[in-house]
Parts: C-alpha cells; sequence; structure tokens
C-alpha cells in the first residue's frame, strides 16, 4: 500500500479532516513524550540518590519508548514526526519556561500535576477516535511509574512541613492555570484538532463539562499527593 | 537457586576474587551507562533542530536499556546495581567536571572521544572473561548510533573553518589525557579489578602495550572525525 492509501485506510470513513485532527494529536502526544523524557532526565540529574537518580532514568526511557510507537503511527500516515511535533513546541516550550521548577519537590509536583492533566485529557478524546488510535493512545498514556514515586517523595516531604505543603498547594494551582492557557492557545490556533475535540464533546457545554471533570480530576490528583 | 548459590555458579572455577573483579567492571559499566545517559539527555535538549534532539533521545534510551542487562546481570551476583556503581561515581563526576563542553561541537566530540576509549579498553578486557560475561560486555558495548552522528556533525563544521578543527583537535588531546588519569585513579583503588587487569595482561609489560593500543585507536578515531 502506498503512503496515501494506508493514510485513508487508518482515517476510514471519517475523512480527511478527521485524519488531520489525529495527526495533531499524535503530534502533540509525541511533543510531550520528548518533553516529558527531557524533563525526567534532568530530574534524574538532581536526584538525591543514586537510586532515584537511576529510577528517573527509566522512567525517562520509557517515554521515548512511547514516542517511538507515535513515531510509527504517524508514518503510515505519510507523516515525519518532526513535522508533526512542530507546531506544538512553542506551547509547551512556553509552558516549561512559565513554571521552571525550583526545587526537587516542585519538579516531582509539575511532573504529575502536568502528566495528570495531560492523561485525563487525553483519554477523553481517545473516546471519540477509531479503535486503532484510541489503542494506541491509551497505550502511550501508559503511566510510566512515575505517579507512584512523586507521591511516596512528596508526601514524606510535607509530613512535617506544614508551609512547604502551603507552598506546594499554590504551585499545583499555578500548574493548572498555566496548562489551561497553553491548551487553549493550542486548540485556538489547530482547526482540525479543535473540531475533533468539538465534533467529539457534541458542543460547547460538552467542552464546559469536560473541562469540570479534569479540574474535579486535577483536585483529587493534589489531594493524593497530600496538598490541597 | 540461592544468590550466593548462583554467583559461584557464574564465577565458575575462578573463585571469589575474580566474581569481585566482575562485579567491579560490571560496576563500572553500569555507571558508564547511567553517565551517557544523562550526557546524551543533556545533548538532546541543547541539539540546535528538533530532529536531532530525538535522535539524541533514542541513544541516550539505548544507553538505559545496556544499563539494565548491567543490573540483572548484578542482580544474578546478588549485588544491587547502586552499590557496584557507588565506586566509581568520583571518578566520572570528576572527569565529567574538568571536562565540561563549552559547545554542542565539543559535546559530541567528548562523547565519541570517551566512549570510543572506554569501549576499546572494555573489549581488551572482555577477552579475559568467561563467556557468559564476555557476551554481555561486547553486548552493552554496542554503538547506539552515536558514533556516525557525531562523525557527520563534527566533520561538516570543521570542514570550512580551519581554526574550529585546531580547537577540536586541542580538546581531543586533553579528553585523552583526563581520562587516562581518572582510569588510572580507579584501578588504584580496585584491588579487585587491578587484579583482573594484571593477570588478564600477562604483566605490567602486557598494560603497558594495552595502553599504546588504546592511544592508537584514539589517534585513529580522532581522524575519523577529521581532527588530528
Amino acid at each position: 500500500m502506498s503512503e496515501a492509501d494506508q493514510s485513508e485506510a487508518l482515517s476510514g470513513q471519517r475523512g480527511e479532516r478527521y485524519t488531520e485532527g489525529v495527526v495533531d494529536l499524535l503530534g502533540v502526544l509525541a511533543y510531550g513524550e520528548l518533553s516529558a523524557f527531557d524533563r525526567l532526565a534532568e530530574d534524574a540529574r538532581t536526584a538525591p540518590t543514586l537510586s532515584g537518580r537511576a529510577a528517573l532514568a527509566k522512567m525517562a526511557t520509557a517515554e521515548m519508548g512511547h514516542y517511538r510507537l507515535l513515531e510509527e503511527q504517524l508514518a503510515r500516515h505519510g507523516v515525519a514526526v518532526e513535522d508533526a511535533m512542530q507546531p506544538f513546541v512553542t506551547a509547551f516550550d512556553s509552558f516549561n519556561a512559565a513554571t521552571a521548577p525550583h526545587s526537587w519537590l516542585e519538579s516531582l509536583v509539575k511532573a504529575y500535576v502536568g502528566d495528570g492533566l495531560a492523561a485525563d485529557f487525553y483519554r477523553e478524546v481517545a473516546e471519540w477516535l477509531d479503535q486503532e488510535h484510541r489503542d494506541l493512545v491509551l497505550t502511550v498514556l501508559d503511566d510510566t511509574g512515575h505517579s507512584a514515586f512523586a507521591e511516596r517523595e512528596v508526601q514524606a516531604a510535607c509530613e512535617q512541613d506544614r508551609s512547604l505543603r502551603d507552598k506546594l498547594t499554590l504551585w499545583g494551582r499555578r500548574l493548572l492555570g498555566e496548562a489551561i492557557t497553553q491548551a487553549q492557545r493550542v486548540v485556538a490556533e489547530r482547526d482540525a484538532l479543535a473540531e475533533l475535540i468539538i465534533t467529539g464533546s457534541g458542543d460547547i457545554t460538552g467542552i464546559a463539562e469536560m473541562f469540570r471533570r479534569l479540574q474535579g480530576k486535577h483536585a483529587e490528583r493534589m489531594f493524593r499527593l497530600g496538598l490541597g
């Protein structure tokens, strides 16, 4: 099959616009994995213990395993992963620049909250996709073990330190705000992706409900860290 | 089999001292992989293109695949990888502190020259090991694709720029000197590892010959980069 035929077969009955939205989605996921790799690798370098360092390096490695799956699927659509990621570089990098962590714990909270929010969002979107792409998205959202690690470290550090807990709680709130700002910018600029989301959630009320669910899950997540 | 039995079976006829030397060797290799992961991940972050960044992140990931193999073999000896690596942390970190690259190209040359030297050395040592450990060492020395990448980038950059070429040539020489200094320190502190090397190379003349071979290969490597 030629690349164009493959691409058509993959988009099935839903047409070109759908495929365009899916390629955007795979691209933003891929850049998310590459960014997560960077961040985990950087945290590995500053980990206070050798075993923490090795644990984080392994998690970074798992993100690149997901990246490869996305790259392969994009290739089946005839799209280079670099081209699919390019539109999302600025939004991610702006988010990261605006939320540069000042400590090991801020960094753990950022990864936990950021990845959790992103995963909840992508899981909602996955429900509207064809079977093949849904399975792929759910696979690359597999937690690489970072969550349990972050919960352990943050809970232990906050147990005896009320003011640290308050500071990290504020930090978590700021992360939520910055993430929503950037997500809105991305969607505003990518028409096909926006259509995928609007069609999937039904209408503008559906989108509002989705955002409420995401915020609810964010609150639960903060609670699991022992914050908020 | 208990861990102690496994460890004995692995060391075969050669006794406890041999096993101790092998555990040291696996430990230094593991820390080398973890350090290579760090360095490649950091280079990924500063890569001038998105595809260079993804390429380096994949290489970093491959290093962690090697790390896992070493960790598993150490576990068969009943040794935690962190404990096996610990004695070598200072030497590696001193080497890295003394040779912090000031540019993307210095960083590429450092990885190329450092990994090449280390691989040549470990390949010599592998010849003196039992079959199982020899196979493992040769597997983890598999090039992760960095070499071809570095050759391409460095040659292209130096082609039109004689003064850059001279600077990188000096840089390569300094790397050789620093690497030898740190290697000698490590061997001086780890008796079992030193014995493994002395027994393997026959005598002190054998060691001197090995060092000459390593320097010869270093010179060839610089030549392949278009330097020296």
